[in-house]
């Protein structure tokens, strides 16, 4: 049982990887094959990310592709790219003709357009190769384009018994059943059959008096978002998927939505620090420059206006330099707000937790500010003054301070819900994009409310 | 067949929030009942989170317990905690008795110290209330606090017909089967069943002889974040938990893991844009304090940071006022590259994907900024020294900022990963903490790099 104590540390050695690579390098093809049976097709994946293509490939060959369709399904797409380039079509064809339908899809979707013709028509089984075809017709984020072909469906017109070998030679084909899905004579969605109801059921029953007729389903073209919500909100592991006459079309697994739910996230923390591609800390140099320095693009550009706008302000401060000292506090004050109060509107957003109207909102935001903001100035009128004893310039700078943060916060507020209105991702609207027009304006009424404020 | 459409646009309408309104103030019950009898318990939990707590307590105080308890589960934890202050011992402890043992526990640990011993005393189930009386024993954030006892184990010993007639029996207060536990003797756990194989196996057969001795598990005291990562990994649907001699003392499902996965990816998001505690966007405006302000002011110091050093160099600002024009440039230059490195490094320890050392680290990441800074700088070098003409100035700044740059990546990159090495969640370190260090750290350098090229 050696197995389960290795889950436990799940985490694969580099004595392991380093024992692996010399077996390849040595071309021990027994010994490898004896080393990997005992691992898990994940932990294997996890091995092959850390050799080098020609290694990993050669470990591809070896093995069956019972195995090798899970293990590339587990790999990060950049290093299954690497190795799918170095099989031949029909070799990838075998591993498709492995793998589950959704699965298959995926992986033909990721090849170059004029290997994916290739490869789908080495498929020999026929029923498989229809059907992946017809996956392949979703658009990216749709339901379409996350759920399998294979389910376990029964007619309601059939007995337990039957049922149940029918299921039986359909369970084959299926990972895990789940639930079983009820369909009329035209395969149209009418309910459906929990296994431990049927456990229970006499096995003469006939379906149409023991299947449950309230079933949750999504449509085709439904949002994989939306999908995702309403599994976790309704706790479901599968949903069947339906076109718009209700006909039964495949399943979403509760493994897929996961999977979803971890890519928004990753995502939507990535846009907030300021990075625009999926990217990753083991990414090319060239990869993680286009995903990073157009945000830093932009943040020049904001600070080539903050230098604008002081510069504008120049001669009628030449009394108060101290004035300029305290812009990048202001910034950093300005940008922080903004951060802040866009990020809980675009968690709230995605959680579908902002509930009221948009003046509520700023309402809210305004007053939390304010609080923030007045706190906040008291301390910073206390150090200006107790150090350049100056009221005056103590109160510009703080009064500036806590209009800034409101103004900070009401941006931070309106724009994700302004783009979420207009249907654009509010998650675009945090990190650099709110950071930067925050600071401009920030640095720009600071110096505004200080000229009021100082008579200059 | 209303209920099904009615998933397909799961926003609860508030057409439909004033009605049950209406109906809770006119007392109106049958109709109360008619009405959210359509519902599942998390649309009519979306529906109470609306109400006022008198309102919502009413309607759970008018439902069944069985579907209440289901509710209460599916509500927020503030709207729950109003409602459960609203409601007697008694009534609390019957809501207990219709959950699970996981949810059990949780709705008790979350009431005041003084009332969970009184509830636990009214629970009439004895095998429950031990049940659940253990599970509050577990820490927080352990497999055994997410786990639940209700789960279907059977005797390797069993025939197939005896272990279904037990199944039928255990699957009853078990809401969905997963897998089936296979046990010895001193319910040491030695192996699994899958509800398929059962399906497919001859009535006679013992299970000893047809159980799957290859079974994943976790130990109760793991980390929850690790169980979700193994979960994760291995594509897990539910795993069993156990105690140090394998003896098997629960189930983790990933409803619960998904649960786990979104709060863990909500809390680093929150930490990225300085917000600390749990709060949404429809807390109070003194809790979203307490989550800002502690950030905003840790920016407040690090502004008051770089207001003393730029006094410090305040000598040379008559000759070369520009340069104190393009701090905030370089202020917000350096937060932004230490946000995404920190951001990329947290999320790939956060994925396991950070291999290698930190020293490979720091050179790539040091590569990477260089060539950013490098592009940057060209860009802000041309607009210096085209509109100021002055080759020494525009060169100066352009040179302080790819230092600055290349600076701002390697604290980034190595703050994250020392915090790991510490033990420390890593995620603590983008966002504000990281701006503000790096606000800091540019600026003094961008002076006194300047201050070398001009010869000040």
């Amino acid at each position: 049982m050696e197995e389960q104590d290795k889950n436990i540390q799940f985490k694969i050695s580099n004595e392991l990887i380093e024992k692996v690579e010399l077996l390849v390098n040595s071309q021990d093809d027994k010994t490898i094959l004896e080393l990997l049976n005992d691992y898990h097709h994940a932990d294997i994946a996890e091995i092959l990310e850390e050799l080098k293509t020609e290694q990993s490939t050669y470990i591809i060959k070896l093995l069956d592709s019972e195995k090798t369709s899970d293990i590339l399904m587990e790999m990060d797409d950049d290093d299954r790219e690497k190795i799918l380039a170095s099989l031949s079509i029909k070799e990838i064809a075998e591993e498709v003709e492995e793998l589950d339908t959704d699965d298959a899809a995926d992986i033909i979707a990721e090849l170059p357009e004029e290997r994916q013709e290739a490869v789908i028509s080495q498929i020999e089984d026929e029923e498989h190769k229809a059907e992946i075809q017809e996956l392949l017709t979703y658009d990216e984020n749709t339901a379409g384009s996350l759920m399998a072909k294979e389910l376990v469906s029964v007619n309601e017109n059939w007995t337990v018994t039957e049922c149940v070998k029918e299921m039986r030679a359909q369970a084959e084909n299926v990972t895990r059943v789940h639930s079983i899905y009820v369909v009329d004579e035209a395969e149209k969605l009418i309910g459906r059959l929990s296994l431990k109801d049927l456990l229970m059921a006499s096995p003469r029953a006939h379906i149409s008096t023991v299947y449950i007729p309230k079933v949750d389903y999504v449509k085709v073209f439904e949002d994989v978002e939306d999908v995702a919500k309403i599994m976790q909100k309704y706790d479901l592991e599968a949903i069947p998927v339906v076109d718009e006459n209700k006909i039964l079309l495949g399943r979403i697994t509760i493994d897929d939505i996961v999977d979803v739910i971890k890519e928004e996230a990753d995502k939507d923390y990535q846009l907030a620090a300021g990075i625009t591609q999926d990217v990753e800390a083991d990414d090319s140099i060239i990869e993680l420059t286009k995903a990073r320095l157009p945000w830093l693009f932009l943040g020049l550009i904001g600070g080539i206006g903050a230098f604008i706008i002081m510069e504008g302000f120049q001669s009628s401060f030449e009394k108060y330099a101290v004035l300029f000292f305290f812009t990048p506090l202001i910034a950093a004050m300005a940008g922080n707000v903004g951060v802040q109060s866009s990020a809980i509107i675009v968690q709230g957003l995605a959680n579908d937790d902002v509930k009221g109207s948009i003046n509520n909102r700023l309402i809210k935001e305004m007053l939390l500010a304010a609080l923030n903001g007045v706190i906040l100035a008291l301390f910073l009128f206390g150090f200006v003054w107790a150090t350049k004893g100056d009221f005056l310039t103590a109160l510009a700078i703080s009064v500036s301070l806590v209009v800034v943060i409101i103004i900070a916060g009401l941006i931070g507020t309106f724009v994700p819900l302004f783009l979420d209105k207009k249907g654009i991702d509010p998650a675009i609207a945090t990190g650099p994009f709110i950071t930067t027009s925050n600071d401009i304006f920030g640095i720009l009424i600071y110096f505004w409310i200080a000229k009021l404020i100082l008579g200059i």
